[in-house]
């Protein structure tokens, strides 16, 4: 058996970003109309809802991961992004700003943090990232974030068109998005470093693709279980 | 069937610190004679390269418990923990402080870093540690912490007897135990608190005594195995 050569640094960032950005769900059809300014409140609330269970998701898989790493130096970059979305007090922290978020459609803080209305569907696919990232390799867990690549151009585009389409939510109530540009860009450049030095087979580099093309459709699948519910295909404009 | 009413919080404390306190590692015969001067210097340097692996698995298990916790109130309190041993920079934090330890006894930190020398059955007992915490719930995940009730006694004792029967041991590389004393009586102090408040039932108090109960045997494992390979009978003082 030859064993197939690993691809350079540079072929397989390529790779990734190509696999990446073709199944990104910044091409869902609730991203594009919700972009265009076709979503109404209700299923602007939805989304926001639903997506707030993804959000809780977060700094859970952002443990197991640290809880996976024999590496001080490698927990000591990673336990930021635990702080990032759990704030270090009361009101702080990006799951703060995603309640904030649901304030500012019109949502009850309480009721959207209590998460009984997230769809079941929904909840499956986030477990289902939870499940990824505790039962594969600490480098797949760290490629399936490497969706965060494509976050700041999608946040950065939702700020505008937020702006335009939704006057009525408080552009204060945004902070969440704007908090997470930069983050999301130093996030997958600190993640895209830690794949390309450890993934030193293509064996290894597959699975890296692999990782992150679940973690695609489990960001698709969360959208696609909101359209079901909440968005029928007479949303669409004429 | 009558389910046993649940013991009034301090008669729960009372029955922890009870079964904890009888079976804590203090008792143990190695910790005896290190505490009276009877342990050479071969065998300080097995105790503390064989102790280090436990100290490795601390970050991890903290990290395992973080992603079981749904609350972000919890979850900001408990990763100082992480941070405790990891440090927020090279060098600091409880792991580097032991390696200092280690070159304190004469060791070479590089090699006690390695987990070379480790003894097998040390690595059973201590990966059991992180076993328990993954595999029970996150109540019972905390109460196998409450060892740390009775460390700050041991700690203060070890300083002075290491001091008085180890003198060539600078006392400056002995940071890592009294870093210990103030930090275990918060840590202890905050998960009693959290155990009182959650283990509602008899059979959940039940359950925290258990695992309590088990990590204590996982402590007193670790010092068997150093005992067995290191510490013969011979090494008794007549």
């Amino acid at each position: 058996v030859t064993e197939r050569a690993p691809l350079s640094g540079e072929e397989f960032v390529d790779w990734l970003r190509r696999e990446g950005a073709s199944r990104y769900h910044d091409a869902h059809r609730v991203h594009v109309l919700m972009h265009q300014g076709k979503l109404n409140k209700a299923q602007l609330q939805q989304w926001v809802r639903n997506r707030f269970y993804y959000q809780t998701r977060i700094p859970i898989k952002d443990a197991i991961i640290l809880s996976k790493s024999e590496d001080p130096v490698f927990r000591r970059a990673w336990i930021r992004r635990i702080h990032d979305h759990d704030g270090n007090a009361p009101g702080e922290g990006g799951l703060a700003l995603w309640l904030r978020l649901a304030e500012g459609v019109g949502l009850s803080r309480a009721e959207v943090e209590g998460l009984g209305s997230v769809l079941p569907g929904v909840k499956f696919a986030c477990d289902a990232y939870v499940t990824l990232v505790r039962e594969r390799s600490l480098l797949e867990a760290v490629a399936s974030s490497l969706t965060e690549f494509f976050a700041p151009d999608l946040m950065s585009r939702r700020i505008l068109a937020w702006q335009e389409h939704y006057p009525w939510v408080d552009a204060e109530m945004l902070a969440y998005f704007r908090s997470r540009v930069p983050r999301a860009r130093f996030d997958s450049e600190e993640a895209i470093g830690y794949v390309v030095l450890h993934a030193t087979t293509y064996e290894l580099q597959e699975r890296c693709v692999a990782a992150l093309i679940r973690k695609t459709e489990i960001l698709w699948q969360l959208l696609d279980c909101v359209e079901k519910a909440y968005v029928p295909r007479s949303a669409e404009a004429p």
